[in-house]
């Protein structure tokens, strides 16, 4: 059985973006049954956990003794299973994993960056100053996103783990509205968040919240 | 004949950085022939090349009508006909994509973000203010890093794309002494950089600004 390890809690700004939910999606649109291992935020970093992931991060993927670490990496582990996330196709699969690259490496660090900067550092005065320039990053980032979507109703031509991750990063813009100013994002969003497999995904994340109230709120 | 697509002129701090590096030490790494096109900073943004490229950077990679972008996924791609970059086996090759995606979600971010503030900011305010919380994030992650190769070679048991990606990853620091500080991580970027296809790669890179030295220097 594949073990799923994930943060007992984590405040209420992050839920639903933690990024086991990017693996939970994906291991229902593939149908595959997994049981979910949490851990304490400061228990994150013994000499055990830091074996399996070596930067004391969430989530951890273990399966018959192979661990994995990197939501991307797992994605694409969990994709060779199920042609819904990863064509079999070679250059289908070849682009679809271009995307994936590019929701983690060309859009997620600035998204990060935005978003850093106004859930940890709002107060800080280089965040006050360095904020516009991170907001004009993450909106080239959407423009150049919603200007390839076009009329296409996925990043390709079908739903696959491109859009599953790339839809997760943007996510984490839920704060602000630059999503929401780009109308063919918001509508591919949707798409790729009606799809039952997310919803169960999401779901699941923030039921473990409530069955865990009070450990570690403190 | 593989196309690889890169810029003509950098200015010299980015000689030898470029992402395309990536790409040829790849090709050379696996012995497979190819051929660069240069395109012109201002050049990169046309109508033709955000079909290829949707967010106008480089390398673009291109063979028998498949269009790649995104270095790491580029190199996965290589990694599919060269078991140097990628082994066969099946949790082997799992671990080594759990490398490629760490080099390139959990760690260039960081190291970006530094360089970004040293080689393009360094005289605004948000920038001086910002430095030292950005210059400890990347001593976190090159100590957990450190921590990982303790006593091995490489990421895993050999030298793989893993290592390709995440040393080309810190030569991005190499305007500051963070990685000196390091003992492990200069043995082991030494390791990687000794390699042939690496010294081949870097001097191809660096040829290339010397043939067209006037182009695009304004």
């Amino acid at each position: 059985m594949i073990k799923l390890t994930t943060l007992e809690w984590v405040p209420p700004f992050a839920r639903g973006l933690v990024r086991d939910l990017r693996v939970r999606w994906a291991l229902e649109e593939a149908g595959i049954p997994y049981e979910v291992e949490l851990v304490r935020h400061e228990d994150r970093d013994t000499p055990e956990r830091r074996a399996g992931q070596p930067f004391g991060q969430v989530p951890v993927f273990e399966e018959d003794g192979l661990v994995l670490f990197e939501s991307g990496a797992i994605l694409l582990h969990i994709g060779e299973r199920s042609e819904i996330l990863l064509p079999r196709e070679k250059k289908a699969r070849a682009r679809v994993i271009s995307w994936v690259f590019a929701a983690l490496n060309s859009v997620e660090p600035c998204v990060s960056r935005l978003s850093d900067i106004d859930l940890f550092h709002a107060n800080k005065e280089w965040a006050r100053l360095a904020r516009p320039g991170a907001e004009r990053m993450v909106e080239t980032r959407l423009r150049e996103l919603a200007e390839w979507l076009a009329d296409r109703s996925y990043l390709e031509d079908r739903f696959t783990v491109g859009d599953l991750l790339m839809s997760t990063v943007l996510r984490n813009l839920r704060h602000t509205d630059l999503v929401e100013r780009q109308p063919r994002l918001v509508d591919w969003m949707a798409r790729c968040e009606d799809r039952p497999a997310f919803q169960k995904a999401l779901a699941d994340q923030l039921a473990l919240y409530e069955s865990v109230p009070t450990q570690g709120a403190g």
